[in-house]
């Protein structure tokens, strides 16, 4: 299974302005986020993307991918009726092709000289369906992710056969639903924010987006449908994924990418630095009162 | 004498991407870079502000003033020639009046409760002249600044009548012409990128632009043709100015807020787990390898 195609999904109010935000890469290079998350994906040879954007965005967002533009194509969606409605606006980009799939607003720091793209379609070719990537995560962070149970793939690391997938459950029915044997107490498989999927995920979107019970059907009320039918895996990416839209995740993100790159030495001189400075400033100000 | 109109400018190549820039601010709140350059701004008591931008760039600007869009209005500077050129478009926003003017891509901390711009702006009132904010600035750091020589005005705490302006002088010009009395060895009176200037300025600009041996005048050169002719002071802030356009700017800025601020502790948590994080990655790339 060879994955060409990539869908980012950026449409959510608010999350606009994350990808022209402007960082410094593990290189030292001046790059925005967008062109940061189009770097990961085409790190694993994807050839074609689409973007999924609000109506009046295209034109920041070209900006914004600067000499990457020409990989890109934009759609527009209409109404911010919700993230499983997004993914279906790549329809006709998607055609019958397995497509990656993240979000816009998530940065990916590899552990390994790997890209967390290239580690995920590694994976996915290889069993030849669709594949999310998820990390170990605890108990207090379940609000804010699509958990996932299953179990673990006998001789391959880090790779669980789905069973259930619940968007942001309770503590208590993960702890009844949701637990994956094997990982530490009190923690569950949660959603990396990067799969990639077959285009059997489309009728599983139609289905949720059709299904009037539910209101903003997300990603995973459809994987959820979709492992019904068909076979679908689980991956432990080798990194770690950063959330540019939570208060200060601009600040963390930079942060890691330049602990973790060649000016590291020079960040963490500036750091101590700091530290010194505002402690004096507030032992100052102190005197003052 | 009484400053209500400021002149910010942000028109030259590049700078255009920094005030729609993501920051959190000391209590918290999401802001732009601009956002908070205005209230910076607004703290002081001024109520009208031109902002001289680059052609094209008034809609982006817009939207990351927020709330604070009615007090802005926008003039252009066609070409970029210089940062002399650029303060000059506001002629007509100045009239007569004193105005408070900064640089579009520099975020000003104080050390007190008091805001840079406040401080200034009290030192000018009581005066009555232009005065320029400074900090006192080391040799190496002399190719970024425009340098200010004085004489310490008595029983005036960090206030001088300047003497001489240069911009980004030599390490040797400085040490000949440049040298202020009672500083640390080997430190010069730097711009702090915020001044104060009388409507006198508007002559001297008009001057340094005509004047055909210049290439690019700047408001140094000005400054200096204003000294000859009228009372121009320099102030030591007491704050930190933290450039947004230099490598990693935006990130060490947002450090400097957040430890100052209310969410220290918290940003302290975040980056002693980063530490430990990437030191960690760092071990086990080892261990690869």
């Amino acid at each position: 299974m060879q994955v060409r195609k990539a869908v980012i999904t950026a449409a959510a109010p608010n999350q606009n302005r994350i990808p022209t935000q402007q960082l410094v890469d593990r290189e030292g290079k001046d790059k925005s986020a967008l062109q940061l998350i189009l770097e990961e994906v085409l790190s694993c040879g994807v050839e074609e993307i689409c973007m999924v954007i609000r109506p009046g965005d295209q034109r920041s967002f070209e900006q914004a991918a600067g000499d990457l533009v020409g990989s890109v194509r934009f759609v527009e969606q209409p109404e911010p009726i919700g993230y499983a409605d997004a993914i279906l606006r790549a329809k006709a980009f998607v055609a019958d092709e397995p497509f990656l799939h993240l979000v816009g607003d998530h940065l990916y720091l590899s552990a390994s000289e790997i890209s967390c793209a290239r580690q995920l379609v590694h994976v996915a070719s290889e069993f030849a369906c669709s594949v999310s990537a998820v990390q170990s995560t605890r108990e207090n962070k379940l609000p804010y992710f699509g958990i996932v149970s299953g179990t673990r793939v006998p001789r391959q690391e880090g790779v669980f056969e789905v069973q259930r997938v619940v968007e942001k459950p309770t503590p208590t029915r993960a702890e009844q639903e949701l637990v994956t044997p094997g990982l530490r107490s009190g923690h569950y498989l949660g959603f990396f924010g990067m799969h990639v999927l077959t285009h059997d995920i489309i009728a599983a979107l139609e289905q949720v987006v059709a299904d009037k019970s539910l209101t903003k059907p997300t990603l995973s009320d459809a994987l959820d449908v979709l492992r019904a039918r068909h076979k679908y895996m689980a991956f432990e990416v080798r990194g770690t994924r950063y959330n540019l839209g939570i208060p200060y995740g601009l600040l963390i993100s930079q942060l890691a990418i330049a602990l973790s790159g060649q000016d590291r030495d020079h960040i963490l001189t500036e750091l101590v630095d700091l530290l010194a400075q505002r402690s004096a400033v507030i032992g100052d100000g102190g005197r003052d009162a």
